[in-house]
């Protein structure tokens, strides 16, 4: 067995996807994971344009590629989050509108039933993304939070994303968040309040991304472990702790790449992301879904690095144990 | 030599201080750091009326209790804050007003100056406290931060400290900032950051306190070798990391004093700051203020704890060598 | 609050209880938990005189120290065992009998019941001990086990055990099994197993000792949390390890005290048990029992080690938190 | 130089010889080291047909395999083990027999007589397995072991393989005992003494294999330096440690595989054994025989790790130096 | 981009370099960096012969080589040293002469010099090499150092190789110092040193050399980041720490190879250098140059070790990015 | 039991024995050793001048101190030394006289001869000291060593302490080697070769301190153990490595006290020495000789810290087990 190897395609948004999609196949990946921006997947067009998604799934095919699921990232942040000029740069300027808050979370939320209807129509059935949160600002509690306030935020969280999981649930598509800072659930502990808010419907799960726990100080077989059966798919991407006594594991303000962070993003294999744990887990818990790299590292040449990522995730993609071995040795 | 081991008495505010001070004396205190909340110590009366600070000082005496600086970190951290809610739980009733953001702030900027004026009145050269920060919610950047927003951060604490300072100086008192998540400094790059935009005035210092410092990996004895000229005063507290693997680092939206909390402040000595390396530090640099003990541990008894904490400072403050010893070895 | 600081007797008797009680109270400690070997507590004794337990409440009382439970390893060892020769040297002759092993462990069994009618007799409600194990010789599974047999000894345990918890809950006493290497239960996982077993009923639950678990790499505080309910009784004993790659963790068929063991018990304070970690975690469990003092060290004078140890714990047994301190803080 | 890559087929035995070969070809070695269960390798039909030692020759060489060591653990473990019904399911019936613990001893012992017999006729110079231990089941000292019982364990080890070990070097072949639980040695110290009660004679030694030392935190570096003499045969295998402070190093009573044992055995190199510094010692004790992959692994499809420890084996196979090259430095 | 990968031909000074660069070029390598000892590079016949330099170009292009440096250590040694009976095992008999201290060092001196001349005429602009020290000798303090000897040693240091890098300035010429013990500057305090001694000038710099560091417990990145203007040239070599609590760091005056040393060097990938580092670093400070292994392991032959270590070096030499990510993924 | 513990004069030199009998007393010591230089105890008078060991005596028995040993490390380093200006620093004049290398060397030696000869006047039987050492400056074996100078060191050394050794044993007196860095031995490996050259005979053992061997990463304990029957006397000295990546192990020709040093001395227990696997260790081999401080702490008021170490040692001092306890258990 092995698992589908697939290239995220939102860092490369930059590149038109009919130049993009020969890159990935001559870098070594069977499939792309599209993103919705760029020109990589108009959920708009998917659905106003019964070709549109032909013409996809045409161009996907004519390079030897398979597609297992579509993300959402940007627009699904702004359903939950307090609205600022930071949203306006990321968002399409029909969601973005007149930028008043609550217009743009609920033109956010109309989209993300939408990518479920899109993601159906192109025939997949996984769309990942991002929720947003109205409560990551109150990260540290000083002035001390009014933790109702705290309650408040799942409850919000789950009053925005029901209907969008009633939608995903009526086109047979499910929701994979990816767990991450400044969404609702970013750790074991949010994870774990963020789905019982839902009710733990099936419609809502997770995108799996090691990359963002281990700043945390996370063990992501030990979260595949517990959220085993809410995995909907995977990225394979990597985080490297360059802590030295001077830099702080908060960020300091500094962007992605600066030297004095105190933790960064890099392209699998490079950082502290203990893969091997990772596919055991993942083989414990049945996951047979693409493995999708997340390439992302800003001090290596991206078409190097995707190169590399790919041999590396190929490398390590085992199978779980077909005989249970101890049986075979027990009988002389 | 030995430095005086003062207790804050921020977490005190629920005692009248004519409860506290005996209380303090009893658990081996010979000072106190007076919180200007609670009725510990008033900045508008001690402006008001010139017999105020008098009894205050009075009141110390009888317990042979010292005081070397006050604080007010509630009134600080609205200066630069983008003001809610939780502000107004933390502020008094004539600083929040209306609530309305800048008339906040502003209130609050001129009570810091107030704070100066009534330090200088009280014979106290030094004002600890918060600074409130712009920028803080901007922690995690997604969506991406435009980083000039960050630089205007800066710049806007700048702006407010600065004819704060102005009084500070004309007062002959210096305000040390506790570096802290949610202040405009948290860590070495914020720190020096921060001490740029506001020139490097003399006037706007320090108070150190590593149990900030210790949960983001940083090493509290190379800030005090760095930063050494602007240490004016210390808080002896400490932290505790308990990650687990399933416990983050960023706090999981909880309290402190839950247990699934990937960290949290415990009493001097319980936790993981290491003493011995500030102590030489504070030699090295020539420090030689009150050790406030600053206590918080919510699984320990507060009075058993201040106990433990008064003597488990006065066990480790050892005074820097006087001789070169070398000298005397090789001389025969 | 300070808990009762005990010392269990078991290590002390080749001393007579009239010599030793004196000697514990000089130590430093306010109470013994008294063995059920030597002449510190005689079961038979007990229930056939009723003046006994008064001669023996007397003796502790003239030397100011408490008993708040009493314990029988050596004889609760022989119920569950494949006996042999090795049970022989610390049964009674009349457990022993003709050493037919059955019959053995129905006579500890019943000696078990009895000591459950002495305890009520003598007026405390918690019997410690061990319980054996007819699957630990089974422990490393080869030749391969057959796992059915494992099932079994964990219905064995039950087997035996409930009709001995019918006396203990009959009499209002509680049963706590010291979780150790040996037992039915020596982990996380044997310990699940074995309240399984047992049907989680009151009547059985554990005396906590660390030192058993540090040498299995195992986290008391985290044991603490898992089962505190059952937490019945606590032994402060520590262990260290002492592996420099030459050295097992298996023990090397040596005697403790032997310099090539991988690790050995100590006296308290000078191993591996991290006693911080553990009295946060009592105090989160509501633990207000006897921190009872297991003294063993192959490498230390015992009344110097007794004497340290029972100021060792005295230091560090502290309260937990009677207010929310935040709140304190919060209101200005 | 390369030192031979072999798969050792006793996890293979539910495969005929004749399957199996091939595919070890095709994995990537060159050479088996034939299991005496299964259709692999049969002593007594070795010894009872001249012809079945040629046919296996024919068969490994039509697959250009080689063959250097035979290994008989099943049989071997019943020399000096406390015989259970464990062993009736890795026994030849004719060596259970009638299941009388003690015949079933002595007929093991005579058929291990017969392995070094039909290992001189298929022409190899060793035979590795297990031998079995009268003590280890007293690994735990309590009820406290009596250590003349530990001493007596040694002396019957030595009785029952000396006249083993006679035939060996009747035959000229060598024992390589893997050291391992359960065994008469499984640690440096048991090894010494296993060593030492036998006289060191050389017709007994050692099958190496790190992965039974690594969860005992020993160092199979150190082990090779101290050994190198007694070093026969190299199993290459590997295990892992997945201690998280609930799993116990000591096994819980659960089968290999099972999640929450604290360490299991894993395919080579994807464990925690340091290869690099085996094969430099290796290198040093001048260790030339086959590396022996031992594929055992519950987590991993057979086929893909046994070809993925082949080639992890090759890239790693390094010779020592030949040249002092310091001295091709110093002249110039 | 990748860089040029070399073999620095000094610890194959055994073999002519037209029996090398053949090996070489099979080995995998690109280039080669020409030692100025064995027949390798001839300082006095390039200077006097101006076809040898010719000639040498012609070697290397019939093997399709390029050179970018060439080294000389030995002589470099002799220039700051206490010269003694192991200078005149390393040099060239017309550098020894009469083997008066002060007449070697002055003859060193000019030889160096007359490397840069031969340098330029042979098409390079960097030599590496050593500079020898004055005070390494007094590197312990005991019987306690005048330290205004220490000062005298940079001093001595700048006097002598002031004159050598004004020819080397002449010349185009940049000398890189392989920071190393024995040397004038072997960590960062040394080095910091030693660069101020003589002013900073831009004809003095550095090989960089992470095997030299790593046995001080220094960090090469770092070392990277604050000298990176600095850094003309970079060695891969490696070195491994094999601390057991009885090898000393210091060296036990052991012959490299020895098993009791604490640390040796090793081929690069199988020590302690952690090369991911390195490589961000050198594409953090703009380092285009070679990548020059100095291959040296007492335990591996070294043509093994050579070809593993070329392939080691191509697998890891990858380009910083080119483009700036987050803004690509930012607009959609 | 509990040893002496002592302080070591050495340190103290600039203060006349008068005035510091009774600090040391006040400290906390029950006794000096005494050193040889100062005017603490005088070789040359006590040999003169019958009245001087008894007036010496008299002093410390006014003050209630005992003398186990006296310690003559300034004499005995230039024993086998290079000699050159900093031994003229540390040595008496009549040593020194006209500095020539081979005569101060051998006027050492016989210094040392008479420290035997007045110890055993005063009625001590231990002299502690260093050797020196003709070898030490090749530390770093490059230019590469000459292994067989190497060797004639260690015959040096035996060569010229052999006749010192030939009076110790005259005068019933044993000569202390404190293992240390620019000694004969300053290791595991360098001690073994050094008490092999000198035979192993008896009157050359150890003074075993631990603050050396802690920075070359070796284990004190495991030094006790294996040179257990040569460890005559025991300092009690601390050192803390301040490893950072920037700061080397070697020293960069810092002296000690100076802030970027890898490692510096500290008074006992504010460093890495783990005093409590040595008391261990101690007390395995027996010894029951003076626990005596060695205090040097640059950062450290050296009253403060003799009065805190004084402190630590007898806190810590504790006996072997006099019962074997297990058998008290294991009888009922």
């Amino acid at each position: 067995m092995s698992r589908p190897v697939t290239l995220f395609t939102g860092q490369w948004a930059d590149l038109p996807i009919a130049e993009l999609a020969p890159k990935a196949k001559s870098f070594g990946y069977g499939g792309l994971e599209l993103a919705c921006w760029g020109d990589h997947f108009d959920v708009a067009a998917a659905l106003a344009d019964p070709g549109y998604v032909t013409a996809r799934r045409e161009l996907l095919k004519d390079h030897e590629l398979g597609c297992w699921a579509i993300s959402n990232h940007l627009v699904g942040q702004a359903v939950c989050d307090p609205v600022d000029g930071r949203h306006r740069a990321i968002l399409p300027p029909e969601i973005w509108g007149d930028g008043d808050p609550e217009g743009v979370r609920r033109r956010a939320a109309e989209r993300m039933m939408d990518t479920a209807r899109a993601a159906a129509a192109f025939g997949v059935t996984i769309v990942n993304g991002f929720t947003g949160s109205a409560i990551w600002s109150q990260l540290y509690s000083f002035p001390p939070n009014d933790f109702q306030t705290i309650d408040a935020g799942y409850d919000d969280f789950a009053e925005r994303w029901g209907p969008i999981i009633d939608v995903f649930d009526q086109e047979g598509v499910r929701f994979g968040l990816e767990v991450h800072p400044t969404e609702i659930a970013y750790d074991f502990v949010t994870t774990r309040r963020a789905l019982a808010a839902i009710d733990r419907r099936p419609g809502f799960g997770i995108n799996f991304d090691p990359s963002h726990l281990v700043p945390q100080f996370l063990d992501p077989a030990a979260f595949l472990d517990e959220f085993g059966e809410r995995i909907y798919h995977v990225h394979v991407k990597d985080s490297r702790r360059t802590l030295d006594g001077r830099r702080s594991i908060l960020g300091s303000h500094l962007n992605f790449g600066e030297r004095e962070r105190g933790w960064d993003f890099v392209s699998p294999g490079h950082g502290d992301v203990d893969f091997e744990s990772i596919l055991r887990a993942l083989n414990r818990i049945g996951y047979q879904g693409p493995l999708s790299v997340e390439w992302e590292d800003a001090g290596m040449d991206r078409e190097w690095g995707a190169t590399d990522a790919a041999r590396f995730v190929r490398e390590r993609d085992f199978a779980p144990s077909a005989v249970v071995f101890d049986e075979a040795f027990a009988r002389p």
